[in-house]
């Protein structure tokens, strides 16, 4: 391989590769990127055996070639130098970079020994903003169960409609729902579960990235493909297995009607959660207690050991009056994942499931349970 | 104790002495502020037994009294809240923190079990710049000894002279020494050593601080006492314990000629250094190969498993061809201390002490030992 590149294509790759390419002890060569020759392009390969990720950068190819360099260290020694140009070379299984005032050795491996990326067969695609899908993606992610007793709540749901996906997490405590609608019909409606990290990885890799996304699906796998304007081939895919399973019936557990409704300041809301979570103790216990008639929602904890703290909230209350307590980080995720000003929060007696929604925006939900109802 | 108090002024006084109170568990009152009214001040005072702060803020005091109360929790929960005025109560060992929309009870303790903070003699002092003091500090402050073998060089030293201040110091690998000079004449000449914590916490709540600080002296306390304009009281006081001991002589082992001379762009060394560094491997060696017929100066490092990188600088050189190792990090140390654009590197033969020094500034001077000489 012999190929002529600008320095700030290939860290920008490397910095989207280089997070998957794992510190694997029972497996080395995952810590390595595969770089392959490929027209003028060079091609970045990284895989952990779950997600894999191809990137390729325009270059100068003056002789093909393919080599396992190690990605982490790549990554890092090609962000520190400045040259603006470099070359990249391979003898036998050493990377050589030269630039300017500047002559590295970096030994390498064998490409034959880097696993094979699954490839999808390009049929059907859906084809979304990536900035939207990243925003919606972040929404729900953190609320899939940490636990792996029940995999198929593990990972994030998405139903594929004719013009809609419907993306959900749930860890049996509180619930997200974010709908996104698309502008090509789609035909091939299914529903899957993916893992919570791939999900991860692409909120990560999409934020403040403007262009598209093409999502490919097959039975196990799932390809999602970024492209961007002026550049002839997709800029990187990220290919990922599916749990298997059947993600529960979600749409039971999200409640119909409520006996109290609410309208609040959302970063008002915030600021008392907040303020009261210093003194809720192990439990992270908080009540709320929900006032028609003075128009108002107290917040209150209290701890044997620090003291207790009382503060209260302007609102707007529908129905009846009532006293409930929540475990406040889970308030807060959910607050947190809303960005309108102002929110809607329905509360139903008995210790039934709470709704945090936005004022003006449908197509996102919460669903928290109470710590218990007096 | 009933007072008013603006949140900002509480917040900011809690946060610069917040960080002194300890996580103590065998002495827990330790962890506490201790909250007291002096006129129409509240004065916070926190201490670790090592360093001791006093902190003044106005206030309208409506009753007199003193609390000790959790520092770090106090200084969170101010922190948290949006009110603009508050109202400290107390009423036996709790304090309640009374706001707008926002009622708290925080348990403390006796203010009796607080220990009392030396006082230091008010005679003559020393008064230098507020932000010149805190960078000439953060200069030399982290050379001193990690280890307490040799307590003596475990600290900064400083010598007041008529004039002028000498701060230095040394883990017997690297020495650094910054001369501050001052405009009011001192008579009480002497050098003392400070523990290197203090002078951290020093650089730490003086960075960005515009005032002065007076700096009064005692056999075994020394008294940094930070006052600004339109305040009619020092605005706090930061008093610590002395190190026993006698510093070494450190003149004897800054070298007062040397065989080779460089100038050279210091962000381009560092650049150079940062590269090469990769490849270091666990000894941290970086080679020099200075060559004056080229002018320029040769950087490599090698490591068995990862490769092998090379790079130069062009530079300014007098005197003799010579190759010589150092251990990155105090090279690193040492330059990044230094804010010229152009900076002065000497070198003396068989393994004798460099120097680097900034071009255009006799006040600091970088002392280094190199690994080997070839």
């Amino acid at each position: 391989m012999k190929i002529i590149i600008l320095k700030n294509n290939l860290k920008e790759g490397l910095s989207v590769v280089d997070r998957i390419a794992s510190k694997s002890l029972s497996l080395p060569i995952l810590n390595n990127v595969l770089l392959s020759t490929e027209d003028n392009f060079l091609k970045l390969s990284v895989t952990d055996l779950e997600i894999g990720i191809n990137y390729w950068i325009l270059t100068k190819t003056e002789q093909k070639g393919k080599i396992a360099t190690p990605a982490k260290f790549l990554s890092s020694f090609i962000s520190s130098i400045s040259d603006e140009k470099i070359i990249l070379k391979t003898k036998e299984n050493i990377l050589y970079v030269g630039g300017e005032n500047n002559e590295t050795k970096i030994n390498s491996f064998d490409s034959e020994e880097f696993p094979i990326i699954p490839k999808i067969e390009k049929k059907e695609y859906i084809e979304i903003e990536s900035s939207t899908f990243c925003q919606g993606l972040s929404q729900v992610v953190e609320n899939a169960s940490s636990s792996q007793t029940r995999p198929e709540i593990s990972g994030v749901y998405i139903s594929f409609g004719k013009d809609l996906m419907t993306i959900v997490a749930t860890d049996s405590f509180r619930l997200a729902e974010k709908k996104i609608f698309f502008k090509k019909t789609n035909n091939n409606k299914c529903s899957l579960i993916i893992p919570q990290k791939t999900i991860r990885e692409i909120v990560n890799i999409l934020s403040e990235k403007e262009g598209v996304v093409r999502i490919y699906l097959s039975p196990n796998q799932i390809m999602f493909e970024y492209l961007i304007k002026d550049f002839s081939r997709p800029k990187f895919q990220i290919i990922s297995r599916l749990i298997e399973g059947e993600f529960p019936a979600y749409q039971e557990i999200i409640p119909k009607k409520s006996e109290t409704k609410l309208i609040l300041f959302r970063n008002e809301f915030i600021n008392k959660i907040k303020t009261a979570s210093l003194f809720s103790g192990k439990t992270n216990e908080i009540k709320l207690k929900i006032d028609p008639k003075k128009k108002r929602m107290e917040l209150s904890a209290q701890d044997a050991e620090l003291g207790e703290n009382r503060s209260s909230v302007n609102c707007k209350i529908e129905g009846d009056e009532t006293d409930v307590s929540f475990n406040w980080k889970f308030l807060m995720d959910g607050l947190t994942n809303i960005k309108s000003e102002e929110i809607i929060f329905e509360l139903k007696k008995e210790g039934g499931p709470a709704t945090i929604k936005p004022v003006g925006d449908t197509n996102f939900l919460y669903v928290v349970m109470p710590i218990k109802a007096d």
